[in-house]
Order: C-alpha cells, then sequence, then structure tokens
C-alpha cells in the first residue's frame, strides 16, 4: 500500500516561510486594490466547459483543463467520435466542466449573471488561481495565483491614469524601486498598420513588431516581408524602429507617422491625455514609458495597452499587464460594457522580491516563545500563562511532551523560537517563569507581566 | 455566439459583501491558528490520482473529481475498458489528476513528501479549497473550503486540551457563544464492542450508535440486532442509553461498563485527563461534553474524536469536528507518526453567524469617499487629493465620467458611500473641497487636511 508520494508536474506546496511570503504580496497589492476602490468577488474553480471554450482561442483551449463527468460518464458518450476514438470530438460529451484559466472571462461571465445586482461603473478585484495544461518551465506553472484589477461599466481614460498609479502605488509599497510601467495603444498599432497599407494584417504585423526587442530590426521586417506587407510599407515604419527620447517627443514623431489615420490620431489622444496626467500626479518609484512595439499578443484590447517591467537589474520580464477591451461581455450576450483592467504576476514578483532580498524580516511571523515541558504538572502551570500570552496576541506554545530538555531545547533553536520559558517547582512555587533569550543566552526568572510585556517588546 | 451565462451546480460565485463576511471568518480563525503556534502550508488543487483513490473509501472514490489527461488522452487508454465501455475501469488510463477532496490526506502526503525538511512536532494549519461531486443541498457544496490545524509527530494528551481551547478561542473571537465541543475516544468505543462481545462488529456498532440522537433507542437496538449484535451484548448497553449528567459522572458509570477492558479503561484514562485539564484552564464561551456516541464515522481515528455543534438555538448540527489518528502517513509509507487535528466548517458557521446577526458592521470595508466628477480640470484636481487620502489608508476614487451630478449622487447612495466631496472652480481656486456628508446631509468647505481628518474619525 506504501507509496512514493509525489505531484503532479507544474504544481507547488508551498512551506509556511513561502506562505508568508506570498500572503505579503497578496496583502500588499489587496490593501492597494482597496484604497483604489475595488471590491473583492470570488468565482467558482471550475465553470461550465462553454463558458470558457473558445475564448483563448485553439492553443488556449487546449491548455484548459477538462473535468471528467462523474458516474457512468460513457452511457452519454458521442457514439461516432468514441468510435473513431477521436480524443478532441469525444471531450465535450464526457467532460461538462472545465478549470479556470484566467480571471477575466469568468469576471465577464459574473457580470453578465449579476448584472441586475451591480452597480456600474463596477471596480472589482479578484486574486484567485488559474490552471493551465502549459508545459512547465521556469517561473510557469500549471497552478498559479493571477491578482486581476478590472472596471466595468465607464470609457474613461481616467481609468488608465488609475491603474499606472495602482502600479506605482504597489511596487512602492513593496520597496520593489525602479520598475517600467510600458503602455501602448491598440489604435497607434492599427493606426500604423493603415498607414503602410496593412490593416487586414493587423494581427500579423503586431505579432511581428511585438518581436522587436527580442529578435532585432532585420528579423522584424523580414518577418513582415514574409507575412505579405509590401516594401514600401515597411520602409514607412522605419521611424518606429528608432523611436526614443521622452514620452513627448515620441508623441510628436507619432504624429507625423500617423496624420493621415484618424484612428492614429485618436490613439496619440489618448496617450497624450494619459500622459499628461501622469506627470501632473507623479509616480512614486515607477517610470511610465511608451512603447509602441507592445501589443501583447492579445485581440481583445482594444484601447489602451499596458506592461510592466521588472527593474533592469533583475532579468524577469514582464511582472504585471493588462489594458482596455471595449466588448468583453459580448461574449455573453451583453453589448457596450467597456473595460478596463490590470494583472500583478505574483510568482515573478515573488522571484524578484527574493532576488533582491525586499522580503521584510517581519513576514514570517514565528512563534515568540516555547514552553519547555517538564511534566504534567508544570506544563498545566506553564498552559495557564501561555493562554495570557496568546490572548495579548503573542504566538506562543508548549512543547507537546515532557522529552529529554536538551531535545526540546534544539527544537527551539532548529525552528529559531527566540524566547523559550521553563517551569519547574521553583517556579510553581514562586509564580515565576524563568525566561531564556535564545539570542542572547540571557536567563532570567519573572512575573507573568515581566514575561508578556518583554516578549511584546522584543 | 451569446450564451446565457450560468455556473456548475453546487458552485458559487461571491459578491463583495459576502467575500468580506468570508473573509472575517478567515482571519479570524487564521489568527487563532498562529497564536496557538500552528504555521501554514498550501498544497496543489489537484494531486495525482492515487494519492488520493483508496483513502476515502468507495463512496469518496466516486466522489473525487478526474481531471481529463490533455491531448490525445483516448491513446493511451485501456484497450478492454474502451471496448467493454466501462467508465469506471477506464478512469484511471485517461485521467491522472484529480481535485483534492479533504486537506488531510494531501497533508499526510506532504509530510512524507518533505520529511527531511521539517522539524517535528509539526504544528501546521491550512485553509483551502476542497471539491466533491456530492449531491448538492442546502448549506452543501461541490466546492468549499476547509480550515484544518493539525499536529504530526506528538502522542501528547496536551495536543487534545489545546485544540479543545482553540475551539474556544476561535468561536469566542467570533462572538459565537454556546457552542459544544463534543469529545469521545475511538478506544471507548472499541472497549464497549469489547464488553458486548461485539469487537468484530465494531463499525456496525458505532454506525448504529451514532444514529441514537436522530433515531432513538428502539431503533438503535433494532439495527444491532439486526447487524448480528447480540440481546445479551445489547442489553449491556442499557446504561449507555441513559448516560447523563456531568463529565465526571458520566465517567464514573464508563468505569463501571468498561471494567473488563483494558482498551476502554485507557480510553477513560484519557478523557478523565483532558477534562480535568480544561476544568482547571477553563474555557471562556465554549462548553466540553463527554458523548459517547460520537464516531463521526471516520475509520481513522484511533483515540480523541471531536466535533462541535452550534448554540442550541439554531438548527445547523455541527460546524467542525477531528481526532486523533495515529498511522495516516503510513499509507505514504511513513510509520509511526500520531497526528491530530480539527478543522472549522466555514460554510456553516457563516451561516450561523448571519442568522444571528454575529457579522460586525466594519466588516465590509466599504469606500469612504468618492469625488464627483465635474470635468478633466477638476477630475485632476480631485486625483491629487485622493493621492494624499490613499496614501493613509483612506478609501477613496474619483467618479472616472463627467455625468450628470445627480447620476453620480446616486451611484454614491447605492454603495452607500458615506461622503462625498464637490470640486468646482471655487474649490480649486481657494484650494478647498467641499465635503458633503451623506448621512446627515451636512455640508462643509474644508481644507485638505480637515478632509483627511473628518474621513478618518468617521
Amino acid at each position: 500500500m506504501a507509496q512514493k508520494p509525489s505531484i503532479p508536474k507544474g504544481t507547488r506546496d508551498f512551506n509556511p516561510e513561502q506562505v508568508a511570503k506570498r500572503n505579503y504580496i497578496f496583502n500588499t497589492i489587496r490593501g492597494a486594490f482597496e484604497t483604489f476602490g475595488f471590491q473583492p468577488i470570488e468565482t467558482p474553480s471550475f465553470e461550465n466547459s462553454e463558458t470558457l471554450m473558445g475564448k483563448y482561442g485553439d492553443e488556449g483551449d487546449r491548455l484548459i483543463f477538462k473535468i471528467l463527468n462523474s458516474g457512468d460518464y460513457l452511457s452519454k458518450a458521442d457514439g461516432l467520435a468514441y468510435t473513431e476514438k477521436d480524443s478532441n470530438k469525444l471531450t465535450s460529451s464526457i467532460s461538462e466542466k472545465a478549470l479556470r484559466y484566467d480571471l477575466t472571462v469568468p469576471f465577464a461571465r459574473y457580470v453578465v449573471q449579476h448584472q441586475n445586482e451591480i452597480e456600474f461603473p463596477f471596480k472589482r478585484y479578484q486574486i484567485q488561481p488559474v490552471w493551465r495544461a502549459d508545459r512547465p518551465q521556469k517561473g510557469r506553472f500549471r497552478e498559479f495565483f493571477q491578482c486581476d484589477a478590472d472596471v466595468v461599466g465607464s470609457k474613461s481614460l481616467w481609468q488608465e491614469v488609475e491603474f499606472i498609479q495602482l502600479y506605482d502605488t504597489v511596487f512602492s509599497a513593496l520597496k520593489l524601486e525602479g520598475v517600467t510601467v510600458k503602455i501602448n495603444n491598440r489604435k497607434i498599432l492599427s493606426g500604423i498598420a493603415e498607414v503602410i497599407g496593412a490593416s487586414d494584417k493587423l494581427i500579423d504585423f503586431t505579432v511581428a513588431l511585438d518581436k522587436l526587442d527580442k529578435i532585432g530590426e532585420e528579423k522584424v521586417k523580414a518577418e513582415m516581408l514574409a507575412k505579405g506587407i509590401s516594401e514600401a510599407g515597411i520602409s514607412k515604419l522605419q521611424p518606429l524602429f528608432t523611436l526614443s527620447g521622452s514620452f513627448e517627443s515620441q508623441i510628436e514623431s507619432l504624429k507625423s507617422i500617423l496624420n493621415t489615420s484618424e484612428e492614429g490620431k485618436k490613439g496619440i489622444e489618448e496617450l497624450a491625455f494619459i500622459n499628461s496626467a501622469i506627470s501632473e500626479l507623479g509616480l512614486s518609484t515607477a517610470t511610465l514609458q511608451l512603447d509602441v512595439t507592445l501589443a501583447r499578443g492579445l485581440n481583445y484590447y482594444t484601447g489602451a495597452i499596458f506592461e510592466v517591467s521588472a527593474p533592469e537589474k533583475v532579468k524577469m520580464g514582464s511582472i504585471g499587464g493588462g489594458g482596455r477591451y471595449d466588448d468583453l461581455t459580448g461574449i455573453f450576450g451583453m453589448k457596450d460594457v467597456s473595460g478596463v483592467g490590470i494583472s500583478f504576476g505574483l510568482d515573478r514578483i515573488y522571484l524578484v522580491l527574493e532576488e533582491l532580498g525586499l522580503f521584510p524580516e517581519t513576514v514570517t511571523k514565528n512563534v515568540e516563545v516555547l514552553f519547555i515541558n517538564f511534566g504534567d504538572r508544570e506544563a498545566l502551570f506553564s498552559l495557564k500563562a501561555i493562554k495570557q500570552l496568546r490572548s495579548q496576541g503573542i504566538h506562543a506554545e508548549l512543547y507537546p511532551d515532557a522529552a529529554k530538555m536538551k531535545k526540546q531545547m534544539n527544537h527551539a533553536n532548529k525552528r529559531a523560537i527566540p524566547f523559550v520559558v521553563l517551569v519547574g517547582d521553583q517556579e510553581i512555587e514562586s509564580n515565576t517563569y524563568t525566561l531564556k533569550n535564545m539570542v542572547s543566552g540571557e536567563q532570567d526568572k519573572v512575573s507573568l507581566e515581566t514575561l508578556i510585556s518583554t516578549i511584546k517588546k522584543s
């Protein structure tokens, strides 16, 4: 019956220290979300398959974890697919539910389902795990948390302004200085595609442009050419490849490139508005940067596109992203509800904070005091004191067994518990406690009051 | 493409108020766990199927949600099972992973897998969702949270004493007064079975006895008889059916019933020890009660068995339970690790607090102040103030659009936001803010400092 235990690939166990560090990030994000007026919702881990399927493209559909129906699921299996042994065709007849792939589609479903209870504009946040049957690799898991904040029901650009401030607030609170909030606008990308005569190839064009950082100018041009974008069009792009300088000067360059595209001009106007507001309001530690190559591969963004980069000294890539989508709830039959939102990448933020040593030491609130157990009489006396300590919020415990003192002291050492209390006959008689500071080695016989105040002070 | 959105039966969406109330319970439990020295771990939502299957009995196996393998899963399907269209036999060849059914088996797996990193005795808590393909009904869901605290690596009865105190601490902190912590001991049940000559029918005997509350003495006796327990044996049980009075007097009765059973006497000794310690230490609002009919249907308890009942005025049944299991990790090849633990039933506790009106009003921390939006210039001025407010921890927001004032005020009303700020030309010029108290209707022109202090005071 004995089995060598393991967990599925791409999943993780978290030990107490890791849980505490993750909670530090969650709590910081949650605190900022709430001061910005976002309210929490939670949705089920699994949704009806039809809610999720077809929303993330073919590749997404493949990466969604499907849950097998309960009971005699084969009795309802699609006959033809069964005979043909066609996994792909069979799935929908033996699986009705699937694990959530992101938080955005469930949120859209939530908004449509509960539209009569919701007061719009609705600012919600959601911090829950999602699951993807992706090939696991460094920093990519099959179960991971997303931390999303979205507003639906308003097209105001002030939301974009606020989301940039929100990023700045969270990363400043995490003491992660020097992050870059990159911004682009789908309308800029559409405008450029229009100007170079490639409006029908917008996706191919943005996918290629998105790679500029990684593969360089020449290869991007080659890819565009291969996708059928004309030489003449590509040559019009030249100013884009060398776009640099301040946000404002880039805006000026874009104006000359996009002067024949109404949509492009609208995109410029939006970016300029956002940049001007952020300049007025100021950011604490983050920098706002225009990045016209930013596309995030997602088709549903219709306006602003965000991506956050970790400080340059850490090689991590994106630690957050988001954007505006004008018709997300449309897939569930509710038209014209504009939304805009951002997401924080917990796992990568964790790795960055770890690498830079930014987790506060106090994050893992350890047990503060261990009472050594010398026997039942002493243990009972100790537990009476422990009860008082706990009621004062002190994390205290009794070693459960009257084991050898050395073993108990070792236990305190291994767990880095800063104080140990020894209670023997003498202490019981005099109603005192021998308090040992495990760091300094100092040892004192003290009253309960002094015991409490000493531990609280430390 | 439009779909009428819904969620799978037995699952739930939680709106902001519900999330806040649930978090209030979670945080109270978590706080108590930590003062008692328990440390958090988290395990993956799905485990390898072989970790879970066979651990909860046949019925449990059926209720475990299985995840379909990715890709062309039929290519590895068991040929014979496929031909026979046998769902039950086919499952293990097309599904390798399953959603966690409880937190206890994953914890046992965790302990065995990480035994070299763990310093024993190990006190861990875990607050995570579990999934069961149960028939949904009132208060029973297919996705629900468990809140577990367990200690492994010590047989000390002080743990049982501490768990009773922990229940008392949590329910007192939740202001849920009058809960009953019922306790029994597997050794008592074994002893009784031995005394009535039904040791080989221990399960049948406990299952029947467990129903005493619901079906009454006569039917319990009839069921025992039907299960093959002798008339003579059953007649020896008579004192059990009328057992009442204080913990101590029940212990005395048990002593006379069990005087020929070594195991029974051991159970009595354990119960007496625990009761005596609890009497010395005192409980704030809970009551400890001996209940020899308590079995909790679970075969793995070997010592203490706990169950917590809500106050009698609410009809809810058990809101928590647990016990000692001497060999849980044995199923994963690690022998002789004694464990003891308890669980809190979040959903039922929620219903009880709701029914008794025990959620504090401050649980749902709402947005405290909404700035009315009169246009971009005013909005920018407002956002500068909002930034200051948020940095002071105040939950503040700007209405995103320059909509009609009436619409914006209605929005504040519907969301029960207590303060509204109006900023127009006059305010910008004089660097002041018109602050309206939405409850009293009072309205004042104030400085930023007064704005902050007024909202903070309220």
